[in-house]
């Protein structure tokens, strides 16, 4: 039983791939290279595949950036030290225009040459409540293209599309990630990387994971940019 | 009305944008980049988008042959000189696996970011009933996607998928383009052009659109390669 994973680097996404091989699954890993990434997050993607035992690693360049409308791969600034309450009205501007219909493609493509029988996504939908595309009846819609528009499906093969930790906190991934061995200090998570790879601490994403380590009661080990001191606390 | 054309710069797709422009859209071109391209093929797709008084027009690389899996990204050959009864017979080997999947996913981020109430592609089911993604089922699953998976759709805005040539032959619509004042000569179809730009004449893709000409009595004004003549020509 073949996998595709659409695998980041992100935490999500690499627990979502160690559960499926836990299943037993022979995993095709595809990352697609969108907007600002730093050499040293494509060195970590490649030992997180290393340490999955993938059969196959592809990275795809994919110039998002040539339609815009998104801070993740426009020149808009990724927004910082939100609240939840604020992260939680409406959608969010580092939303990327159709994001995972393009990456679901994109599996689905690959899916068809290796005859994978399922597309696995690190998509949630608790802490990423303003993403349309995380939810499930979007991902249900998405099943039923790949199985209209494949060779395998007109063969009557279905490609499923699975998306295991849909339904679970930060928290509950984290804890699901350790059981598994899950190298957290390769995984990423931050929108606004430094040059070195470390985390902002700041933006969305890394609040939602360092609250998820801090419920866990556990010390998140991927390295993150110092904190700024300001004048009021020298 | 804003209106994200898919255009490969061949036949079907102009006249499919020349139809879209007719009904009053505003056109944003999008043409994606896959597999191999000659430098001449790309001049022509701009000239077609001036014609077409487009908005914009996108080019977008994409490595597709990164997976494989096709005659017409990878190193296999292109079957040439095949029988309408060969051509007929299962999916050729020229399919790409899930690509009309990639490209209208690729058309539905252009079209949030321009705002553009349906994607037009140039899809056939006469012609090529061997390609699962050109089937209307298909083509009414992606609609659900784009409903479920966008900004747009979570609105309460839809983006229609419009295949205006989905029911039509290829002498239907070259008789359509005809009306609409489409340049042929411009548009390019052949799947194993010359490097000059000239098509092979003996693809799938060239018998068809040569046939299409004859049965409409028209001459292609598009450019050939010199037939080869052989021992017995002479």
């Amino acid at each position: 039983m073949n996998a595709v994973v659409l695998a980041s680097g992100g935490l999500d996404s690499t627990v979502a791939a160690a559960m499926a091989r836990r299943d037993g699954y022979a995993l095709y890993l595809l990352t697609i290279e969108y907007g600002q990434r730093h050499h040293v997050e494509i060195q970590k993607a490649r030992a997180i595949a290393a340490w999955l035992a993938a059969v196959e690693h592809k990275i795809l360049r994919l110039d998002l950036d040539t339609f815009g409308g998104s801070a993740l791969v426009g020149s808009e600034d990724v927004p910082k030290n939100r609240s939840d309450r604020e992260r939680q009205s409406g959608i969010p501007s580092t939303y990327v225009p159709a994001r995972n219909t393009v990456f679901l493609s994109l599996a689905l493509a690959y899916a068809e040459v290796v005859d994978a029988s399922c597309i696995v996504i690190g998509a949630n939908v608790l802490d990423y409540s303003g993403y349309p595309d995380c939810r499930p009846e979007f991902l249900r819609a998405f099943e039923q293209v790949a199985r209209l528009g494949t060779k395998k499906g007109t063969h009557g093969d279905t490609i499923q599309i699975k998306a295991p930790l849909l339904p679970l906190s930060k928290t509950r991934i984290i804890q699901q990630g350790l059981a598994l061995g899950v190298p957290f200090e390769l995984t990423h998570s931050c929108y606004d990387p430094r040059e070195d790879g470390s985390a902002c601490r700041q933006c969305d994403s890394c609040l939602i994971r360092l609250k998820g380590f801090q419920d866990a009661g556990l010390r998140d080990p991927a390295p993150y940019a110092a904190r700024v001191s300001s004048i009021q606390d020298r």
